[in-house]
């Protein structure tokens, strides 16, 4: 059974909260419900988990070795310097979506590029909380094409 | 009906048959098939375009104004530079979609900052041929939200 | 009740131990000592935090939402990278003051530029431990101040 | 009888059309007219041009060596990196005029330096429309300018 | 009566003097007297101004608060650093011509950006001496226009 | 008795006239005025001066090595490149509190650094007219605590 | 038989005429005259093109994986900028020789690096029209060795 | 007795493990039991430690002052950005070795020059896990160099 | 007869004030007496100036065209920064000798490289007072080799 | 039997002489010394140079192909900029400790990174003369470990 | 008779022995002899030099002036830094032709960017051994030309 | 007896022979020839060296710390990178005259900024070869003035 592990980064539990005339008023709870149902229909088994503390973060990445085989990460303010959770991601041998609700590329110099990007298998940015839907999609085919790649080459 | 249109920039056309050990073996018609299909299912009108023709995609672009209700661009090679496309992009007030095939932030410095992402409303890299169909998905989502808005507004 | 929250970011429990030939031999908790007195003077209600962890600073000025109408921090070592705590300012709406005890812009290329200000209300540094009275001044007038604005616009 | 070629980049076909509450409702058509007026005015015989092609912008650079006395080029988009125009411009002997509607200088960083400023003989920017005229008559002083500088040496 | 107040920085008081083979020999005087003759024109009315002294432009500037309708402005060597003299001109509501003999952006580094040109509403630069004139056209037309705009939005 | 002198930079003389929806109402006299109170209060004489000259500011702070105990400096404009002002505070031997009314930090990048702050004691910024009073009291105590330290070493 | 491609960028079609004292009194015809000799003696058919426009160069580029052994590219002023000619050249599989008729590493700072040489094999500036010569023995000399290769990894 | 901390910073759990064919197979608890032996050797008491957490890292520095002649650090991750770490090691008076396993100046951009070597006493890297090792011999000769240096100046 | 201008910047009026444990106790007016012994000496007319503005700088060095040979000019802190005086050198025909009297090149980045240097003839530093009159004798000699080439060319 | 090659750089001559408050009163032959009882120890044949010539090292370095199993460098003055022994070292195939009396790391800019240790296998400074008796010990591991390799690659 | 002198630098010594899979087989000596055997066909009488000192490399570029018509340069390692060789090839008057045997441009940021080009006449890499051939035969062209233009300007 | 030992760099070897027009006719050995006059006039014993070689130059300079009171260096090429004689400059204690010829604050990017001025004493440049003579003479002054506050010290 497919197990995918999405992990929100710092601020994203305000989602909904602060400043809903920007960020919308969807509500990171509501997310998680979302993507339990698309998980239902992905028949996957779904991990959800949000933190501010980089530490725990980087436990979780480091965890996803033995109980994920994608990881969907929104890494919010610790895209731009953490290489910490850098090198844990470097560590999943898995599929790695990262994803960010807003386009961080149009944002200011201080959320422009962030260097998570260079360890993700793939970014998907400014979709909103429909992001986090089609991160998933994504995370499972790019499982699947993983798998068939495996068996070709056992074969 | 949705209207959905989807340039290719220089040397995409090449896919499928250019080291095919590195880029895969499936080709851009091979590509436009796939997106017709999807088109079908979402009961959308698709263009599907390919140039190596900077002029060429910023007419297409223009274009998009009165025959396209999202527009989704692989704009490749001229991604770093082409400040020509970027204006036109400006210039189109329907949703963006910018697609990469492989990650570009993960690429060498020539290939890794997109001028383009501060002016597509999202952007999808990574994802291989796939990644057109998601982004399909994301564009009519993201046309529906806009409509839905748009009927907010004028209520 | 003016509610002000006081957050101090690592290393700062060293105070007045550490190279007291340099930072002076006033310790963390003489200065809450000093900082309780004028709340009282203030007729204020004063939270007054250290902690060494990012994610805790995160978590307390997230709180500071609900339980505070001004923050004052010393945001130390973090104050030069940490874009999750910047982000955590971003979402509070009250006045923000940063506060460090020595003139940062004085210091060495680490030390010099606080990403924290372009989210602070207001900056003050290198008046040592009677910048945090001073800080505690300030915030109570930005409070009042908005209060104000905020009577004149409802009017 | 003096020959001014004006030669308008990428995207200035959209004028008048694009965002009106931004670059006004004057078109190229109507700006074109207004030239038109201007060049019989100063006996001049006018070629105004527009183009979204880089080589074809080249190609009437070249062009005006035979025929054209001076040149007002809008380069738009390709200001910021177009070596291939800015080549072209140095071929040509007569004055350079680089015009923008907009005052470049004060907008994004995408936008603000034309290297076409190196090989023109003066730049006007941030009049609107008007600046076309303004550029024409520019031109023709300098024309006139150089042609008595000529005959001054072969005297 | 339009007001236009033109002011010149250091060292255009040895126009015409110095190195006469490259600045030519059209005096500052003799600009002013061209420039009078425009304003006669133009039915204006001129004050021409020249000082080697910043803080005596910024004075002249502000001063344009009451006694100017448009200022142009040849910086000369201020251009390049004096903050002081850009917060005047952000202080000035009418419109601004930044002017400057020689084509400064084809120059040595020292002199090739302008931190003024921020500021102002339109740049005219490469012209020589006949600058000043079509200077002076061009902000008669920004008034014009202004007083037109604020014409409709008073309607 | 303690000799305070407050020196304002270029464009200060504004204040309260220039966009009071942006800097407030509140005109320099006016602060002079509460800036007079305050030295009442603190049994202090107060010397408060405004100049757009750079020359002048110089001056002024070379002066108050003979007439003042503590300088105020807000240095507008200057703060960004005098480095004649930078010297001369140097030559300073009391304290100096550097001064802005605006958070300078969170402005654009012409007015983000001040090279003054390398020479200054304290930096106060962000807290509007208010935050001269504060500079003041600020001021005091800085001189209050040299004299003490100078009188134990001098014990 | 050996196929060698020779392509010309923007702006060499005006060899010989422009500025004569410069760039000397060769035309381009004449440069392809002389190559065409060299063909006869190097036993090799020679297809020889300019273009102003970057799609049609990328063309052409692309059209060399069917029609010629070895590609000799100068890339005039697209030398600088445009990765759409870079990547089309990383996909031809032969030898590429880029020439430069001046040397281009002593030249201004805007005509000083060619991004291309990444992709190139081999880079030969500053021989004048003789450097075409010399690039054809080159490219002969390079398709024969890699031949030669070749047969001893079939062997 | 010397007492000797070790101290490994995020993702070292996972040596050994993680990428076996890189890292080699010796894992952190291997590591652990040499340096427990050396310990023996050189007659010290050793605390071997590791976290993901940059703030238990500061707490564990911080401690080093009360219960450490000397702190060993293999920062990891947070060598390239962590000031809140550095600040700490500043506050420590005992010799700091810092560590790595791989030759960190031979490594991409993000992971080569660390921050904390400005705070170190010595830095050591590329020497695997036999690293621990010799900075344990290099602690011991530095504090007993320092011993030496205090008996001198004490006497 | 030789005229000499000698012309000190700003804050150099302290010279022998300010921290003379620095700067020596050799005040400017004991370095005037010694230039003006020189100067007879040298059997050379000497003006000493000092000023704190930039612009009377620019003044005194524009006049030096009418009554200098040679300019000596230490521009303490203007020297760098101040294009305005940067270029009334350049409208200087004489001999220009730069004088610091310290070393500038070893001071920090605020104070190590003088633009003016680039508009001088020479360049003194690092030699205290004695720099004065080692920099007239330098002047002396400039313009007698001055004098020398052009008797020659008249010849 | 293992041959370790010791190679000092420019000025390493002086140790001992130079400065001894700060480099210590230890001189280049002491060290010497003191390498050759630890090569005694290593069974080990000691080969210790020093030179102020680059090229000498660049040949010492390339003779180390044949007469040594493992180089120590300490590259002093040379570590900064000198391709020439960069290119040596990629040459030689054992082991490379790079070694630094003084942390480098610590000190200005000129003296901060080493482009050597891309080159190196490891590096060390910061640890005095003693650092030289560490680097052998880690030589001879790392020779030893790859000699282990390498049988387990022959078997 | 033709004097062509080819001078190679730091390592060249090395080529054929070192790493044969990448550099090739082919010996130094091998390519002199080559060399020598174009140098009769081109009636040209030939040094052929090596050196590891950068002093030796300036000697001969200054006796060349005397000895040789034209240089060949392949200054290896030296090229990025050597301001010493750069000079000295600036006081050679004949043709230069600066050599590489690899595409320097294609390698890493250390090797990519060769200051001796600004000095060169003329620039070849990435031609391998064969490079050197074909150098002298340009080296032959270019005096010759040289030596018609001379002839014509005799005339 | 006052001991100046002067050092020439790469390349001054060719003065007066290179390009007379620029460098004008004066030899070296005509420079050394009045230097022995300035040498007998001060009653000093010059030392007057030129080399190539960087690793000689660090010798001679190493060598001045037994036989020379003061060292004039003319470093020339070496000044732009050579640390390993700027570190031979600092283990100097007597003082340090840099001298150059030209201007080098005025030429190409390559000789603007000399690394060895942070470790001289005094900088001369742009007087020709009188700034020999007026470098001993500042020599002298400075030994002297030396001696004094030595004696000073030890009274």
């Amino acid at each position: 059974m497919l197990r995918i592990k999405i992990i929100n980064g710092p601020n994203l539990n305000l989602l909904g909260v602060r400043e809903p005339h920007i960020y919308g008023t969807t509500t990171l709870a509501e997310i998680q419900r979302s993507c339990e149902n698309t998980a239902r229909e992905l028949k996957a088994r779904l991990t959800f988990l949000q933190s501010n503390h980089e530490g725990q973060i980087v436990d979780w990445i480091q965890a996803a070795r033995d109980d994920a085989d994608a990881v969907i990460l929104n890494p919010a303010g610790y895209s731009f310097y953490s290489v910490a959770i850098f090198d844990a991601l470097k560590a999943f041998e898995g599929p790695i979506v990262e994803l960010h609700l807003s386009n961080i590329h149009a944002r200011d110099e201080l959320h422009r590029h962030s260097i998570m990007s260079r360890a993700a298998t793939a970014v998907i940015c400014g979709l909103g909380p429909a992001g986090y839907l089609i991160a998933m999609q994504a995370a499972a085919q790019l499982v699947e094409k993983k798998a068939k790649a495996g068996a070709t080459h056992a074969a």
